[in-house]
Formats: C-alpha cells, structure tokens, sequence
C-alpha cells in the first residue's frame, strides 16, 4: 500500500489544517514541501489547480483543504471534528468559512504572504500599507473570537470542531511571525493554550521555516 | 411563522447557487435584493460579513454559500445534492470550491465585477485588462467543464449535484452579458440546456438587471 503523503508549505494555513486534523484522526501522512508557485509540471499532473494542500490518500489525490477536511470527516468519522445537529454543523461551516476567506484575505494575506512569502518566492519586499492593514485587521478578529469564546467553551460551540483547526491554523501560523498579540484577551489566550496542548499540534510547532527564525515562545505551551 | 427570506443580489454566482439548492428542495423563500456595498446598518447586523447571500430560515440568519448549502443538504436531504459516498462527496466538494474558487477569480470576477457590478456600484469602467484575462480564462474553464463531461454525464459523476448548480450559476450569470461562447463544446451546451429546463432555474431565467437589458438567448430553453 502507498503511504499517506501530504504536499504542502509549513506556514500555509489551509495546510496546517489539514494537518490537524489528520493528527487529530491519526492518520499518518509523509509530509513533502512543495514549491507550488515553481509550477513544477509533476506537481501540476496531481494539482491542476497549482495549490497546497494536495493529499495522497486511499488511492485519491484531493485538493482544495475544505474538501479535504469534509472527506477526512465522511470517511474517518473518529474522533468526530464536526457535531451532529445541521444547525450546529452549520455553525463549524460558517467559521471555517469566516477564517479562510475573510481572516484569510484581510490578514493572514497581509501579514504572511507579504512578510514571509514574498521573501521566499523571491516576488519583491513587503507593502507596508498591507502590512498595516493586516495588523489593524487582526485586532478585529481577535475581539470577535473573545466574543464568541465569552458564550462557548470553543469557537463553535461546546466540543472542540475543525472551527478552532481552521482558526488555529491561521493563528499559529502568524505566531510564528510573532504576529499575535496574545495579551489581548485572556479567553482567546486560554483557548489557545488548550489547542496548542493537543498532541495533533507537535508537528507543527516543530516546523522551521529556513531564513525565518522560529520565535521562543511559538513552542512554548506556556507562551 | 416567520417567512423564509433570501437577501441576494441577481447575478452573484453564490446566491444564484443558494437559490437553486433552494428551489431544487422546494423550500419556498422570499427574495429581498440588498445592495450590500452601500452597508446598511440593519444589514449588517444581519451579516457582520457584509457579503450576500443571507437567509433567513428555521430561525437562523446564515452566510457563507457554502455552509448554506450544506446546512440544506443537512436538513433537507431530500432530494439529495450530494451523493451518498465518501470519494463522491469529495468529488462535489472539490469541484464547488474549483468553481466558487478559482473560477470565481479568474472569470467571473473579472468579467461581471468588471462589466456589471462597477457600474451598478458607480465604481468606475471596466479595467479592459481584467476583461480581456476573464475572456480567456473562461475558454480554459470551458475546455475543463467538456473534459469531465466527456466520461461523466453530470460534472461530478453520473448524477445532478451541487457542483452543477456551482457551475451553473456562474455560468447563468455570465450568459445574462452573453459572455459564454456554447458553441466551443456541444457536451458543455447539452449539460446547460439540461439543467437550464429544471424548474429549479425559472427564477433565475426570470431576473432583470436595470440597465443590462436581457438578451433573447438568456431565458431560452433552446438556445
């Protein structure tokens, strides 16, 4: 049998949740680093959309990480990352969807793809009105998880659910820029600290990402 | 009871999707046209995400297409949208995503963003760069879409599912500026004839934007 292997890049947040919860469902998987903006024609056989992730797995090679995650969900159903009620699942869907496409946008895009992306991919210095922009963004979205988190033991609801892979994906991946300021709220903080804590977390606090220093307190489960 | 409501605007692709679940399920919903852009403050309180579609149903004031469309699949689940397997539902999923993802940004956004929305916004011309990148993208799309049909008799596999209705609803939106060439693939021209005669699309073969007059192809069953 072929091994799970997932094509991906260390501080992509649609990666890392995949990762999650992959580590969640205990699912081994070989990670491969995967240049994507090189275009490298085997990698566009498997991909033609030309993104991370891309997952090997049960004789299928998935893109797109909502799919993704759907699937791991459909097939893997345990330990269940999506609650039973069509309300409360439309719940998880509403906030994945909030952090991959509106934190993703007025963020994450901002900050890492500026800071860190186009200093890999060679594509020129960062733009210091995004940069800015981004940090205002952050603010914002950091209240708003303090206030769902003032009603809800997790971002969705009372069980931990791929919402809080899906935040904590982006938000572990601006730690690593120490682009988070964690003494904004106490509820976002702890919330944090209990997700970080789970072993499905080891490997990415693990990751290194090569010209980019890792910060001492991005491992640190005492941050 | 309180009405099921829609708040949409006639040719977003997302809301053309959510109405078309909605209509295949027989969930009868009121319309309300929301000019998201000018950001009424009711509006906003309704969706802090400022974007369409939102509806109003089963209690629930909900965004994001997507969760939208798997909370009906949830609690309508008849006549199913999705298949019943695994590696099926990935399918669906993946090609939702292809369309509201990538083909969102490299067609529809620049052509109906370009030609329409600007206009009714008062944002300015079309940027004829985007507009000619958008007529080129779309014969890419156009070519992929008759690639899957060939083996396949709906995008997904061999029955109707949500991908379909994700395609078709960019697609239906781009045909009301007569911006689909359905002569490049006769199994592409097939597949929107058949699924333009269900009775789930004669709302949308209905709509009329000022200042955009209908052409004669557009609510034409044999075009």
């Amino acid at each position: 049998m072929l091994t799970a292997k997932l094509y991906h890049v260390p501080l992509s947040p649609f990666c890392r949740k995949v990762r999650l919860s992959l580590a969640e469902k205990k699912i081994e998987v070989e990670l491969a680093e995967e240049r994507y903006w090189q275009r490298d024609p085997d990698f566009l056989r498997r991909n033609p959309a030309a993104k991370v992730p891309v997952l090997r797995l049960d004789g299928m090679v998935m893109g797109e990480s909502a799919a993704i995650c759907e699937y791991l969900e459909d097939a893997y159903p345990t330990p269940p990352l999506m609650p039973k009620g069509a309300e409360a699942r439309y719940e998880v869907r509403r906030l994945v969807g909030w952090f991959d496409d509106k934190f993703h946008t007025e963020v994450t895009a901002n900050l890492i793809y500026e800071k860190v992306n186009k200093k890999i991919m060679g594509a020129g210095f960062p733009d210091s009105t995004k940069v800015k922009a981004g940090a205002r963004a952050i603010k914002v979205h950091l209240d708003y998880m303090a206030w769902l988190l003032d009603s809800r033991r997790w971002l969705a609801g009372d069980v931990m659910t791929l919402a809080d892979f899906a935040a904590a994906a982006h938000l572990s991946a601006l730690d690593y820029i120490s682009d988070v300021d964690w003494n904004r709220h106490d509820a976002v903080k702890d919330w944090y600290a209990k997700i970080k804590s789970r072993p499905a977390f080891r490997s990415i606090l693990a990751d290194q990402v090569p010209g980019f220093p890792v910060p001492s307190h991005y491992a640190d489960l005492d941050f």
